[in-house]
């Protein structure tokens, strides 16, 4: 989600074949992880070699999270598709990011595909994660390398409940993972906003409006994101399938939640961002009423007196008054009366009230 | 509802297990306040012994209203949450503050969270209250020291019609004073948007303008508290449950009713507030207008006369004029209608008109 | 709907018993006026002994339309619900008003409330009338004396339609009749905003300014009046009563209809004048530039000469162009160009078109 | 639709008995025009006796299209009513004009009414046609003399399609019709918004911003015409009624697809107005950075020079700088420098790019 | 959608019977070109005898896709809607472009018609393709040469999985086609306004401002094309028809999805529109307000400082200070003075910050 390429998106070329997918060239080659447990046993290997595949995927006593990160190869993914019989059109969809958010029943699994948010170095980095929950397997592609789902991991590893339940458990955990890092990065954007807020009204910068337009873009596009993930959300959370039993629907009711509570900040920061703008604009108008109001002071003051001044800087040779001999302080203590009842006037319409 | 924080919400570490607590370390420790009560006995206690709890629940003729403020402390609420059966992701929603408003049934209980207001010094202070409404108990969380149900508990002691009822009327009493409890912090907001309309108006103070900006943001913010409190109370309105009786449902329609008032007014004020800004916004320019016609004004006249003046200031030699006897005089003629020109120009484009 | 105590609202203290009763002590003494009638006879009295009304009511074969004008009395409020057995949410919904427009249906009766609206001395006065319609009675409560309703009195005394009518097409005349009187309310504020029209971008007066914002203001708040009116009228309209029969039920259709063209109408003043408020904008900066332009050309125009001018007012010893016969007119020459340059500068920008 | 009296609406006097006609003085006398037709004969007569007409009703093999010009005397109009057994409340619809369009069934009729649009001498004409369909009559009452139904006349006496179908047909012919003239409104509007923005950008004249709040104006109220046209004519598409055939329905879906696109190109008016609207005070702040900037070029550029001038014309009696023969050339160079200086600095901060 | 002409409309003249066709004259003769083929045979050619056509749709182990480019013929498309037993409303909503996108069912087909966009020399070029889909036929007609399908007509060239399916997915290939061709379209407008971006911000050229609003109104028109789209397409995909199989309709939940990231897209861009057009205003502002600095600055500091000048430029005879020897100096220190005060005082008014 960095600014540019915010109208890029994979997509095959035009009038390709459907299923057709169309690689990122810089996305990198696949990496396969396999986590394969039940309550008692626990195997994790990088699998280099996909034939292996073939054969756990029918290992139904255990739990297999299958995590594919980076889509830069086709015959891989293509392969994947062959072992876990993934339909076409949902393999269409793992590549050709980024989606919309959804949900898709196919025969032999669910499709869940939703954005994962984090911030790395300051960036926001938004990448899809496709996920199939089948009846034997649970099987995750990421864009990049490095994801938020090491706390997953850990709990497998650290023999927490999640040991003890159904694969779609394992689903609800990844997904729950991904919605609860969504706070991080809409606080951050919360927070970036009121810093935001004093320097724009304080000092007017012109790059603080810019900023303020990049992060308004920026929530815009993160609506985008996070309304129809509360659609595919919610529709588990009510409807259930196949694969996701009664149970983890009550929880994924609390990611519902979760998603809800991200979208709230995501609107309080929304309004507070036009807030902003509006009030900007109103300062500005105000700065600008306050700049003029000293020019129109010192004028009304000074142009009367100087053009007085310049009144006896006329070289006629017959101007009475110059002979006079007080006339020059005459004139001065005229000077100081006009300049008081400038004065006056202008203090009178409240000019000197800030 | 303090300015800051706006964006700040209590979450436990990123990954955690769901159901885990997350302990806000400033929440004070929880004080737990027992109200057990029929018609003809009333036993009021503060509990500091959790296993003495344990009983009281299963006493059936009675009922418990066990009230708990502060949860600063885990372990406390973990032992309340086995002691009412409570499930753990109900238990997550006492302590990651602020929730969403919401009701929610569980097997034993129905649970309800939903925003109490109060003003405090002239702050708004909004907490998040947890109620737990049970077969033998109602059992309310909420986050602070001190609230706003004293006249629940002085009607349990005035032996008033709420001593006759079910539990279930005692619930509605509380939600009913919480609700109530609306209206004063609302109508305190619009007073100090009234208020803020002659200052904004009159000085077109930059002061007013930030807290003009401060209550529409904070207008922003009860918005989304008050919305889907009515959404949860409309929901037992219409669907009661198991634990809230026919009877009641009726209360709580009246309950909806209020929600309802407040939001009216809270939309009020919130118009009230947009239509300030945009006033404020056409009095500057209306203002920066007048400034800018008072400085053409002088100048318009001012600026051609001192031309003259400088005029008949050049040194040159042979300029017959000066020599003339009547020149001075017809100048002082001449700048005379000019400025009258001047002036009859001015009063015919109307920039005297106010 | 005077402007000052827009937030206000009649409740009782915070935390009283439900159905407790909020007198507003400005309010007056409660006048109960009967008319009781059928196809042949016509009865008429002020009511001061309530007692009396009990008989009253059993009598089933009149009609009885018992109208309360005043709402200053608890204890004549509590009888007169005791005499028709109200409930006591209803008889709260009486005296804190205002509450939004609905209609509820109890054991005994319809409980219907809406808004008066009438000009009295140019002011827009806005009372609840709540209107009860049991098996042989209209009941009718108002704010204040004085009311919109003497045209159904007078169809009553003339023997009109309604004498040959159940009670509840006596309910709907009132209920008619009080909706056409929206009609003259809104035609009134309809015809302010087309005199502001003219004013605003005429004169551009502040004063006007200020009166459209409160004119948007009452628009706001009688948008929030008419919205549920036309909700309660229309449930009758739609789903009935067992107290409104399916013929009055047409009729009911009737002033939905005419409901909804008061919400059109308001809603085209809404237009109006937020489209006012963006032309005065317009215009006020379209002013401004017009304002900029003057001063402009006159300095653009001057501010050379008089350069030129003090330039040759300077008193070096030696500048040889001060001797020079011919100096004088050809620097009155190069003015005259300089300004003809700058006149003809200005005219190619375009800005001595309006 | 002329501008004033947009809030004018016929409606009898407050209060009056429901189904008084509110006859406008102003409108001219009805004119009855009688067509009557099978697929064989054609009879077009001008009606004065209204008790022929009786018996004309009751001839159940031809179709009669009976249409009444002006609403302006209530006896014709009442007995037009008992001899078509038209209901009192439909009869109100048709002289309290402009009812918000509708479709109702009665027992014998289905009343229709909807505005016709037409442009005459360049004014946009709005009216009334109430249409009644009962078994064997097409029942017509317009405002005005003059309407755009003149085509379907001559489709009847052409011994067109319309002369084989029964009279609903007619019914649709005669809303098609009135539809079909919504479009070279539309688009009248709509090229004198295009006119505009040119006007609007290049001049910035005052009378085009005028001209613009009248035309949006215009379309605020040509929306509320055809939103609720679209959803009358959608409910006989929808749902059809004894009087409309299943054939004509499908006409009917056509008809709605025509309201369809006139509201899609009002739509597009009211976007492209607002835009205007926008892209004109865009176009006013830019005009004025304009006029500021040469205003502030000018004065930056002389004001320091022309203080250089007058200080070497004070006339301070020891002035060395004064009798130095250099002096006047030197300072004319420092001038020429100082000038350079802010040209250039001015020109940095890019003033002179347009 | 060149710019003018954004409101014309083919239709027929005002009145005339339905079913009449609006041929455009500058719209081509129809080209007609027929594709033949099952999974063995292909057969293409351009058709010149219209009546050879009648054989070919009777056909029925082949899949005919009829393509008709060009509307400039009635008596062509005339013959074509006999050959295939269209309906008259469909034909006339063939060549009364643009219709709104819509899919209709009539006996022996479906009617779909959906608008083609595509860049041709950097314009933006829409049409409306009409498709029929009939047991043996699909017949499409354009308003032009030229369209983006030969990418379908290719795959069928080429033997691809196209060839073996029925002749729904042949319709499909088309509609996903057209469909696939809004994000190059997209795109671009999404590229134009970052362009714009910097433009705005940078140079505030009010050549940028004018294309923003053209783009604006580009995007609002595209709003109003694909929003029915998706509804049509959306229709097929939930409730497929007689014509379409269920094995299609889950290949048009695909070009729904494609649809929607289409609107997903626009609406992105309509925002950034909105964004700009809003940052625009304040950047304008923020450009006033420091073009009135620098001429306030200017004149705060050099006013005061010439009156002095002119001050002792006058030409009294007793001014006693004009012959002390150190007056000269004296007041140069005076100036100096005024000019640092005037300039502390801008200083601290946080004037020279930007």
């Amino acid at each position: 989600m960095n600014q540019k390429g915010l109208f890029s998106k994979r997509k095959p070329p035009l009038g390709s074949v459907p299923g057709t997918l169309s690689i990122d060239e810089e996305s990198p080659f696949p990496r396969i992880r396999l986590i394969e447990f039940d309550s008692n046993s626990l195997r994790e290997e990088i699998v280099d070699d996909l034939t292996g595949l073939q054969s756990v995927v029918l290992e139904k006593e255990k739990i297999h999270w299958i995590d594919v990160q980076g889509l830069g190869d086709e015959s891989t993914i293509r392969k994947l598709g062959d072992i876990f019989s993934l339909h076409p059109l949902a393999l269409e969809d793992i590549t050709n990011v980024p989606q919309i958010p959804k949900v898709e029943e196919y025969d032999n699994c669910v499709f869940l595909c939703l954005p994962m948010l984090r911030m790395e170095d300051n960036n926001l980095i938004s990448e899809q994660v496709s996920l199939f929950l089948g009846e034997t397997f649970v099987l995750t592609f990421q864009e990049r390398y490095g994801d938020v789902l090491d706390p997953v991991r850990n709990r497998i590893r650290r023999k927490a409940q999640i040991r003890q339940m159904n694969n779609d458990y394992t689903a609800y955990a990844i997904v729950d993972t991904i919605v609860d890092n969504y706070f991080p990065v809409l606080q951050n954007l919360g927070n970036e906003l009121e810093n935001l807020e004093d320097q724009l009204v304080e000092t007017m910068a012109k790059e603080s409006l810019k900023e303020l337009y990049f992060i308004k873009h920026r929530l815009a596009h993160l609506k985008r994101l996070l309304w129809p993930t509360r659609e595919a959300i919610g529709r588990i959370a009510r409807d259930g399938s196949l694969y996701f039993g009664s149970r983890t629907m009550l929880y994924f009711r609390d990611v519902y939640d979760h998603v809800m509570q991200s979208i709230d900040m995501l609107d309080l920061s929304r309004d507070l961002a036009s807030e902003l703008m509006s009030l900007y604009l109103s300062s500005t108008s105000n700065r600008l009423n306050e700049i003029m109001k000293v020019l129109t002071i010192i004028s009304t003051i000074f142009i009367p007196l100087s053009f007085i001044a310049s009144l006896y800087g006329m070289n006629f040779h017959f101007m009475p008054e110059l002979a006079l001999k007080w006339a020059y302080p005459v004139v001065l203590v005229i000077m100081g009366v006009v300049a008081s009842i400038m004065l006056f006037l202008v203090h009178k319409k409240g000019w000197f009230r800030k």
